[in-house]
């Protein structure tokens, strides 16, 4: 069966990072990715490997991961989208299942990707999994006024796991959106960019936080990114608190809902 | 050291119920009690077992248990109120530690407790471990007819859990709340009585949900009631919607925080 014949499908996802060594597939480790194949391998009975638009670290949580494969013919495309949901194990919820334009990649197709970071003030042992407890004081407008030095187009090397960044891939994130949601026991961080360095959002956490704690002053931040060293960033937050929330692909009004 | 000089304390407590077997202690099993009684005797070496409000059965959650145990002197006292705390597991959060009067019972002396049996419309992978998905459409008018007959002193047995009521306690329960509060993904049942029979909530909220998919008729629920058989009654719920929300006790206004 030649390629052109086969039919792209697209997934989205949620899921509770707890309990997987994260997205990618590993030999010998609970992945999303590798539960995912297995279901498809259930219901197809040959591997399929599913593409994900974003390679979420152990622990990390996902409210719209979006993943893309091929299918055979109608009758496997039919299969996927009646099969896959039930086949889903616990924490994984499937959201849509989808045809997708042939050309079409869950990675290479997404124009913007969104993340939240969850802070929360104090204990909740209902929470512990989804939020990192901060103990002390933060400074509200010194966080805020640290997170709109981020926007832009510019280098981000600073908030890169050290060693990371690829000449070939070199650091350049367009950053859009970079803003704190206030609440009476917790914070979010919305970041949203067309690509994010490994741990980028979690090192931009921590930095803000030790800005809002006072070891760091706000205006600081532009000469952490300047500088394009790792070292000068803060602490790199838990994954536990981190959410791909939703990742954005140029319109296609062509795709339409398996049903 | 005579019984008259000891100190009851007071103990409130969240947990997560997941990964516990229940409240009650028992041997190779993890349970609240358990963890607990390890924590006080590495603060005051030696075995304090805490005596608890409700035995909660595993996988149900409290928001507000209480235990009382006694500890020898002020010294006792203050380094179970200072370690206590840390020495918790991640899953259980300590929420205040007291001196109690020295009759003070956590079990004996309550004289409510409050549950709340979550329902939700819909997967969602975030509220899996605290909630239960309902398929299908309710009908909300007659969960609540059947809830307004719950309210009011009388034997319970028809909700027990089969062969759990002795002669000696009997059915007897006096419910003083039953109400359902709807939200627009969810619904919480929430349920106050003097004491509760093993498994009542749990099978109180399938007998409503039935009810509310057209199985039972909302005014049959008083001959369920009636006939103190549990076979009439509807399906026993999963632990996780459930949750031990509130203990009340007779006000003690010499109780006061150890700090």
């Amino acid at each position: 069966m030649s390629e052109g014949e086969r039919i792209r499908m697209r997934v989205d996802l949620a899921y509770d990072g707890t309990d997987f060594h994260g997205w990618a597939r590993q030999p010998g480790q609970r992945t999303v990715q590798g539960e995912l194949a297995a279901a498809l391998e259930r219901l197809l009975a040959r591997r399929v490997v599913p593409v994900g638009a974003g390679r979420t670290d152990a622990g990390v949580h996902a409210r719209g991961q979006v993943c893309s494969f091929d299918v055979r013919d109608d009758r496997e495309a039919a299969r996927v989208a009646r099969g896959l949901p039930g086949l889903a194990p616990r924490d994984v919820q499937v959201l849509a299942v989808r045809r997708a334009e042939p050309g079409f990649s869950a990675r290479f197709s997404a124009v913007a990707r969104r993340y939240a970071y969850h802070l929360l003030w104090g204990r909740d042992v209902f929470r512990a999994r989804y939020a990192v407890t901060v103990a002390g004081r933060l400074d509200r407008e010194a966080m805020e006024a640290a997170a709109a030095l981020v926007p832009g187009e510019r280098d981000f090397t600073s908030l890169a796991k050290a060693g990371t960044v690829t000449a070939e891939r070199g650091g350049r994130c367009a950053v859009d959106l970079c803003r704190f949601e206030w609440r009476p026991d917790s914070a979010i961080l919305h970041v949203r960019a067309d690509r994010f360095l490994h741990n980028m959002v979690r090192v931009l956490a921590g930095t803000l936080v030790e800005t809002g704690l006072g070891r760091r002053r706000p205006e600081d931040l532009a000469a952490v990114l300047a500088a394009r060293d790792r070292r000068l960033a803060g602490r790199t937050m838990p994954p536990r608190g981190l959410f791909l929330e939703e990742v954005s692909y140029p319109a296609a009004p062509s795709e339409r809902e398996e049903t």
